[in-house]
């Protein structure tokens, strides 16, 4: 990599982070109504970084939520383009009494960034225009072609983006789309994440009598809704953590002997995980190790369960009503919507006599998958290589990043997921943060990264 | 009966229901501490009325919560003392909106007394002083003595009265306990309940990861408390909704022949039943009729469940709690203490892996049954017949009065349960109502019952 580069990526270091606390204390929390204003600042911040960063055509693009950030650089003849997508909206700040220090008020301690937005996805978008800037600044150039989608929903599930990017198919047409908001194994460790779970969830109401009744008078005599609930929820799974729902598992595909093979050379530490959760012991499906049951295989969870008196003490109703939310993690090549009718099927196959059920269906995403072997995939593990000087792993995640499978039915270009957290750097919870380190070390994974795609003749 | 009393009954109905109307104006509603002045004013004007009455002793008693009032006539010399039992506090009334009229500004409509504790108790406590003062306004005299024992925490569960009870063993010794705080069978049809279930319960809270966490990260490879609490509690009944904690049959009463005829003579309707909980099912243990499930059936009832995401749209995360509250209502001879450790077992013995389990259990209640043969209970069978000239049935009811199976642990006396509510007339719901049939009825049945039990040699 052009040495002078690495010397303004240094010298400018100072700035650099001031100028990410400035994006920092901007309140952008997208699923919070009175943060709406601060939503447009957080977009017209993204915009003006883009214009001064010599990106052309920018513009913030009103959507029916919160608006996109677009901006280019098309200058690289013959060259390809990159699309780096990333989002300015963060996750809400509560409980606000947990912070060492105020969230939109960011802290450097011990070489780590605190900040809500500091890890995902603030700061991993901004290095994106620092690494860009790095070039510029010193060669006057850029190595190919660039688009920039910044969106500000993605802690929403992206509920406009896909029709916002259908529509503007051609604005977005590139080779290749870049993505950093992901994470690393652990420090020191980098990963390429390769394929994500999807997302599917249905809502369960059952109604019993019109009305909460007197378990005495009654008790004994009409289904309690709850026992009801029970019932079918306790349906779902085997004793052995297997899903019992019908056709559930037909389009799972098998993981591969070379992936079991990486899986294991990670090493996971599952006695680190029982330490970091607080629980004893773990407990998932039988016949697979603690990476294979969260990254290659689905998952059908109760979030959230409520049904009659939860008050302090006793109170002696049968309740009229008893609610599940549940949701199901998805594997390639699981199908959300077929998933959600054979639930409906199971749910409506083992309801108990004497109530009435109602589902509603969550928003969904398709599981995502990449070849390993694509150039651009590898030269993305080699770039990592090339500064953190380690094996770069090819991983999944457990999670699901809805628009990337959305990108990928859209474009269906290769989607390569750089991503520069930790896993326990606190995203979506109190002490958001990011260590400085990868903030250094990615912003130079980057501009190696570009200079290689630059070279490669697919 | 002496026609002197009827006349006296008819001609001051109206100073009567005036008066009623004033006990009933004070929102006695003992659980909300806001009306802490107001449970005082229905003690002071108890009190009062018992002075006005001619009692003597009368007293307003202090206890750790709401006053219970005494009052006592012990002039008839070798005549049995009766007990009579009330209480002066109501439920709460919400949902305000949904009386018709204001729940503490009484108003006949169509010969139907409605306000708060119109039935539930105050209207059939208020009974039994109307009963004695037109006993003494026309007689002079009582035909056997009485004690008043009315208290202020009924319906918070009795939780100061053992005490109290125990305490003040003396005060209230006694020949029988009179306590009109039941119902008819249906309009016409009196009834003598006999039989109440006892009340156990348990808070089940299951605690898995520390904090919640992210269903995609962790999901499949931790146990969800939601899904461990469900295996619990639908590991309590069987198909056929027979309860499968070990020992929980051991001391429940086979009901009698004598009392399955009783039963069945009820014609009870159970399409009335759907119709009023608009349920299109109902749903039991085998093997048994409506009235044979909610009199003479235990159960074991989730009251209440929560653990998880409750709001709006879906989240997906895997909760670091589950609870549930559960009750039994218990038959005779079940015993609280032994069917409380029978559960924990169940629970300790069906806990899944991967969560810990805390257990706590609710106030309780024994189950009551009198013998139907006592003199002191035929005697109130025929009492009513003189009055509503149809035969008086003999029945069980599903729920739990504490108080009364703790008066025959404490007092081992016949407990004569007369009660003059209807089934439909909303106690504990808005527009509760009273009969102003049973009302008048009423007071005449206990006259005849007075001057019979003053005949009845033991």
């Amino acid at each position: 990599m052009n040495e002078k580069i690495e010397v303004y990526l240094a010298s400018n270091r100072d700035t650099h982070l001031s100028q990410l606390k400035d994006f920092l204390a901007i309140p952008s929390i997208s699923t919070q109504t009175e943060h709406k204003g601060d939503m447009e600042k957080a977009a017209e911040w993204t915009a003006e970084s883009l214009r001064q960063l010599g990106m052309d055509n920018v513009k913030v693009y009103e959507t029916k939520g919160h608006p996109v950030v677009y901006g280019e650089w098309l200058k690289a003849e013959g060259k390809p383009t990159a699309l780096i997508y990333g989002h300015y909206d963060v996750q809400p700040v509560d409980p606000v009494e947990l912070w060492n220090s105020p969230p939109f008020s960011a802290e450097i301690r011990e070489e780590k960034l605190y900040a809500r937005g500091a890890s995902d996805d603030k700061g991993q978008t901004f290095m994106h225009l620092k690494a860009l800037e790095a070039f510029l600044e010193t060669t006057g150039t850029l190595p190919l072609n660039f688009k920039f989608c910044i969106e500000g929903e993605e802690e929403m599930g992206s509920p406009n983006l896909p029709a916002f990017a259908e529509e503007h198919k051609e604005l977005f047409a590139a080779d290749l789309i870049v993505v950093s908001d992901t994470g690393m194994i652990e420090k020191g460790k980098p990963a390429i994440t390769y394929g994500l779970r999807g997302l599917c969830g249905l809502q369960i109401d059952l109604k019993g009598p019109s009305g909460d009744v007197h378990s005495g008078l009654y008790g004994g005599a009409i289904q309690n809704p709850i026992h009801a609930l029970v019932k079918i929820v306790d349906s779902f799974h085997s004793k052995d953590g297997h899903i019992l729902v019908d056709g559930f598992y037909d389009d799972v595909l098998t993981v591969t002997q070379q992936e079991k093979e990486e899986f294991a050379s990670l090493q996971f530490n599952e006695e680190e995980v029982k330490k970091e959760l607080g629980v004893n012991e773990l407990y998932g499906e039988e016949g697979y190790s603690y990476l294979e049951r969260t990254w290659t295989r689905p998952t059908l969870e109760v979030n959230g369960i409520y049904g009659g008196y939860q008050g302090g003490g006793l109170k002696t109703v049968l309740p009229s009503e008893a609610h599940a939310k549940i949701s199901c993690r998805l594997v390639p090549n699981q199908d959300p919507d077929k998933i959600v009718e054979q639930l409906k099927q199971h749910i409506t196959k083992h309801l108990p006599a004497g109530v009435e059920v109602e589902m509603s269906r969550f928003d969904q995403g398709h599981p995502y998958l990449t070849p390993i072997d694509h150039p651009y995939v590898q030269a993305a593990g080699e770039a990592y290589e090339k500064v953190y000087d380690v094996k770069t792993s090819y991983i999944r995640s457990g999670g699901s990043i809805p628009i990337i499978a959305t990108f990928k039915q859209l474009f269906n270009l290769p989607i390569v997921l750089m991503g520069f957290g930790l896993p326990n750097e606190n995203f979506h919870a109190p002490n958001e943060h990011f260590h400085l380190e990868n903030f250094d070390k990615g912003m130079r994974v980057l501009c190696h990264y570009w200079e290689d795609v630059a070279k490669i003749e697919l």
